[in-house]
């Protein structure tokens, strides 16, 4: 299990932080966003340090849907984002992967998801897939 | 393994509608999106239908992020979005869960989020924090 002494939510796995703790099992901690997008709002968070996802060791990634379950249904969310941002772009704030379940009880509270699809060409298409596919083999 | 037959996503997995297969395994199905947000926007899927996470068993939940992680190693992505919607508030389209992998190269495409914060008082997320506890110790 990495852990980094310098990370924010490795300080919160390890109590020197405090959080709102609402599960903790060997490999995974969740606790609740203090700026939340909607009530509900939590993170959930592999005990293995790493900014981003193809960084976390499987057997952690594994755990992160079912307990972001658990919190869904805690909350009562009917409707609700699963959301896992790698990178400043994408809008990553916290170096250390972290899995959010943001209730969206209405159109005003919760994630607002921007859209831009393509519609690219199906040669084009096909040379993404192509691509993709060979790396695929080879991982 | 429950399956529907009018399913768009669940005709993918039984080979009656094509698609642009990159990954598969027992319980999880990947393919690439055609609409896509960004070269290399795919998309993955436990075998077993459900509209929302909650409907999913945790063993088929499992294996997403694990084969989004190789999706995004395969395209070389540095920076990308996981996103999950469950419900029509919350972009959903597809009643089938799905797991969107999408690329962020650049500020124009890829995924665009929103992220309306909230500042709730202390007391105010106590009373959250308590409620979904003691939901979570039911479950
Ligand atoms: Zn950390
Ligand atoms: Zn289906």
């Amino acid at each position: 299990m990495a852990t980094d002494p310098n990370c924010l939510f490795c300080k919160i796995v390890a109590g020197k932080i405090p959080s709102m703790k609402l599960y903790e099992s060997e490999k995974t901690y969740a606790f609740l966003d203090i700026g939340p997008l909607s009530d509900g709002h939590a993170l959930v968070i592999p005990k293995h340090h790493g900014a981003k996802l193809h960084e976390i060791p499987d057997d952690y990634l594994a755990e992160l849907l079912p307990v972001a379950k658990k919190l869904a249904i805690a909350t009562g969310s009917d409707q609700y984002n699963i959301l896992q941002n790698n990178g400043r772009l994408a809008h990553q704030l916290v170096d250390h992967v972290h899995v959010h379940m943001i209730p969206k009880p209405d159109e005003k509270q919760g994630l607002t998801v921007g859209w831009p699809a393509t519609q690219p060409a199906k040669e084009d298409l096909q040379k993404v897939f192509e691509n993709i596919k060979t790396k695929l083999e080879k991982l």
